[in-house]
């Protein structure tokens, strides 16, 4: 297992977190994923986290800089399928997961970034961007 | 790692399977699944096996499995990601994979399971069957 595979759905891509991540796994998800959201244009970026027991300081870095290297190549991250005791242990170290929206499924993450990529779409075209 | 996660994307399933298998977690899958199809009504089962450089007669067996299940629950199976070392591979050991459709990547596993559902309700309405 030396990659975390990245599924294309629509406009964004799909990440699924199985396997206890270590440094390398999580360098290489980084460089996997913007290079993808890069070469798709992708607007979202959908991280399920439902097979995670435990998420620590590590995991909780991974994701903030995940979600900041995202948005500056201008895609939303959206975390799914946080367990219940992830969620309180999460606020427990004091994590925020700043510049992560969470939804509680796959499908309402969908909507969530389909809504996102609604409104900018709506704004850059009210700015008179080419989409 | 007890359980692979099995993720509602409208009205299909979506598993993606990145850990080497073994027999209680192809069981459990099995089972999650299966009981998932049921719970969710769904209508399509998409398998991604991007993340898998070698597909033995186990896992053969035990795609094909799945697939018969939910056919029997009324869903279709389609498997997508597979590398070409795997597809070669299959078909020197005479593997041909019944029941299950394949597609390149999941996108194009999405379109033949939206085309199966759509083509299934246009026949069951022509014959007058509730959906």
């Amino acid at each position: 297992m030396d990659r975390i595979p990245i599924l294309k759905v629509g406009e964004c891509l799909l990440v699924t977190i199985q396997v206890d991540m270590h440094d390398e796994l999580a360098m290489t998800l980084q460089q996997d994923l913007t290079s993808q959201i890069s070469k798709y244009a992708s607007r979202g970026v959908l991280i399920d986290i439902s097979s995670l027991e435990i998420v620590d300081s590590f995991i909780g870095r991974m994701l903030a800089n995940i979600a900041a290297m995202s948005r500056v190549l201008d895609a939303q991250t959206v975390l799914t399928g946080m367990q219940p005791a992830v969620a309180i242990t999460l606020v427990e170290l004091g994590m925020s997961l700043p510049g992560i929206k969470t939804a509680l499924n796959v499908e309402r993450g969908m909507q969530l970034l389909a809504e996102y990529i609604g409104e900018n779409r709506e704004l850059e075209e009210a700015d008179g961007v080419e989409v």
